[in-house]
């Protein structure tokens, strides 16, 4: 049998180079590394290299191969997160294909962590990972990992145009007054040049806190009520809980290097609108460790 | 030339009869009537029929042309709403595949309407329209007309709770206490053996009237505050949204017949949990004027 | 400290009776039992129950809390399959909710199933699994077990019209002539009275075999080449994928009872087209066994 | 009355400043020009100012309050284009926000333009028009226009290796031979410093023509061949469809200024896999019409 032909490798018609070529939505399980052991995350996974104006196409099938060899080798190793996944993945694209000079992989995964109520019941709560790694020939690997969390933010300037309306109607309120609530996303990302042992956990923990409260799966009255009291003291506008995730932030990776990149979002599904409600900062660590930040 | 070969109209290989054929996901703005003259809805269409065992296959693309000449028919004459048209398009569809016995098509649509605030600031709110037809050969058409309105509920467990647990603080609270509120889907939809006048603006009313309050794009600060207290003064489980809609179903359409099928549901994006709270009662108008209900 | 008040437990306003109330979007890592050994699947849920007209609300805690403890459970016995956790649950809410006369849960999970090409090459595919149960007080469980299946249909009509107009242009074909092919999804449903041991992976094989071929995450060449050829020999309209899925139905579970629900739905998203195909059969196994189908 | 208290104008707790703060998800109808007189749009729209370290927050009902009144204005007067209401809105902003030195509104619609077949037959097409606009104190607004297109790719590669082995079996194979296609989503986006009336079905134009053919609603039997044989005689990779588009872009625009923006997309629900390929550049039209592009 005389060979198939190889018509990626053919010179395009247009010799224009590409930013990004791959796949996408490529859906894997994969073995994370924990401290109780390994544990299966379901990942979707995207994987892109450059290609230069000569040549027609790229053979897709190596990215997906590239991919499970990844994967097929977490079963035995464990990978330490799913950032490390990522840089794997794009370091070994830059082998399979040889005229790409660029090599990015995106991954997104289901993640749960055990969360404990004041009253003691415990619950698995629900979170999303996202991680990217982006590796260039010769200049090693920048990689990211983040979270997505949701929980709880609650108005402080409807609290207090709310007391004033009460007020008038003779009700006098102090402390925690009535306002609207509702749930809220926050997204915390970190960008570093090298791994530098940012946890997926930690990360969880710093955006979890910049909100009104953490939310979750079960509440028994009691609980429920501390959280919602927990809550109205501590009203946040998305601007809010985005500086104190910023914030958090500083305090909690002071080793970091100045360059590291940091983004925060967060978006509230406003109860009494039906739009959200957005802030974002996207900036490195070096300004916001600055003291004009 | 000679003809083109009609696969469709072979032998099927395996006899078996198909409950629904046809196509989903078309895409067409739509002239709808009303009040201040015609209007443009960006509708969403599916549109069936069933097939006899021995027939291998429809012809598709007449899906798509009653649906298009009931659009371009709409453009001179606009339908007075979107099951109207449904029920033109079912019709049509049946005398189109001669072997079909029932045709159906399901419509959704976006739909805006005025609203005024109490300080008169007006903002014009987005809804989701759903309706569908099925015509059965020889029987008429069944049609349905619904809305999708979004709107916020406060919790009452949690604000009797909370008000509990502040009494220990020493804190006594009267009135519309904190709780847990958030954006609530509510879904009401009547369906009737022929046209009996339904109309979407009623739908959203009394969809709208079940919840706590209705949201809106625009609140200056003080239309904000009295939104909530009108919130908590009306604290509501999605089980009181569903019934207080079923309250209103019976009371805005005494004339509808006994055996209009009205479905209502209520689903609350939990803002103290991740997962949503879902109430929902599918029944008929006899069954709900019954004492035994 | 006195006890909290009970507002979900006081009389309703309106008495009317609720069809389904309870949780949606509930998310969990599940153990199921597979032959090598047990498997992670991340689990989406729901879980409703019914409720009388003079209960005001449902405890909804508890809901969570019997997914919470069924998956728990799972962790040291693992499930046969998502079916009999469902229906596990089931059991548990009429148990937890002595005012419910019905108990509903429906579950949805990824899946993965390692595939061979003819070349030898192994992959892991992706299937969505869905399953659900309903227990009725004294009348035991229903439960359904189903999966979504993405495989290729090539269209038959466009391959015998374009070998016409090829024809026409003095270009003679025969055997497999070029067409529009796209991605199907195909979904398999049984529902029976009883855990009857259908598996998952063989409602799979049904479903994939219904296709005119099967896809895969990596294809060589010489692979590609082959699922594309066997494709145009096997051309079928989402018509043909349903009856052959029926056919496979009938001939893979004699002994499943005639009162078996089956559910088949194909959709293709039609390459010519920017709207989809559809088709469906809702049945009994004891009607398709029938003469007259 | 004494004036309701202005929460957002307090000190903020940390003083970060904030990129973007502002609203997403508002869904409105607009009036867009049309050759044949003002046709409605139904739009999602995002606004957003940035916000500087010292202020708590934004008043956002002002971003909400600056759409509508760019959409009123737009009844009697209607937009060009979406892109022109974004830049309005943007301008809008800046005023209503002193603080702010930045404003960005996102704008998406559904757009629908008339097509006919070579058989003359007509239909109404759908397709996704996007914009958007970034007003900078000062420095006037960029503003980008683009056009999400879906229509079909047949791929060069298993054309040829499916030609060698059908002639190992035997059959020779000249012209069009099998392959796979799919639907293929192509985004062409342009961004430039001020109007220069770009006109989104030119854009619409461009990003169909690098697809390996378009599709329609309604192809009856001879142009559902024709579309198929025409799609087969263009085979084309994601790789080719962007680059065609590029080409397109540098012919049909040559007085756009060298820093226009162009970013192409393309992306093939790939019918042989359950993932999809995916060809992206981003880079300027002046690096575009270099030699060494």
């Amino acid at each position: 049998m005389q060979p198939l032909p190889d018509v990626q490798a053919l010179r395009s018609a247009h010799d224009y180079r590409l930013t990004r070529v791959g796949v996408t939505g490529i859906r894997k399980p994969v073995q994370v590394k924990r401290a109780q052991g390994s544990r299966t995350l379901v990942a979707l996974l995207d994987a892109f290299v450059d290609l230069p104006g000569q040549q027609r196409g790229i053979h897709m099938s190596r990215n997906v191969e590239a991919i499970n060899e990844a994967i097929d080798h977490a079963v035995q190793q464990p990978v330490r997160g799913i950032e490390d996944l990522a840089a794997g993945i794009a370091t070994d694209l830059l082998k399979r294909h040889d005229y790409a000079t660029i090599a990015e992989v995106a991954v997104e995964a289901d993640f749960f962590l055990e969360r404990t109520q004041p009253s003691g019941q415990k619950s698995l709560e629900p979170y999303s990972l996202v991680a990217s790694a982006k590796a260039q020939r010769g200049q090693g690997v920048r990689r990211s990992i983040g979270a997505l969390v949701t929980g709880i933010n609650a108005c402080p300037c409807a609290m207090e145009t709310a007391r004033k309306l009460l007020e008038e109607r003779g009700i006098h309120r102090e402390g925690p007054n009535i306002t609207h609530n509702q749930r809220n996303r926050v997204l915390l990302m970190l960008e570093t040049g090298e791994a530098h042992g940012v946890d997926a956990e930690d990360i969880i923990g710093v955006a979890e806190e910049g909100l009104s409260a953490p939310t979750y799966e079960i509440l028994k009255r009691g609980d429920e009520a501390r959280l919602v009291i927990r809550a109205h003291e501590r009203p946040r506008f998305v601007e809010d809980v985005v500086r104190e995730v910023l914030s958090g932030v500083v305090a909690k990776w002071p080793t970091l290097p100045d360059d590291t990149l940091v983004m925060v979002r967060s978006e509230a599904e406003e109860s009494i609108h039906k739009h959200n409600a957005f802030a974002e900062r996207v900036t490195t660590l070096g300004e916001l460790r600055a003291p004009a930040r």
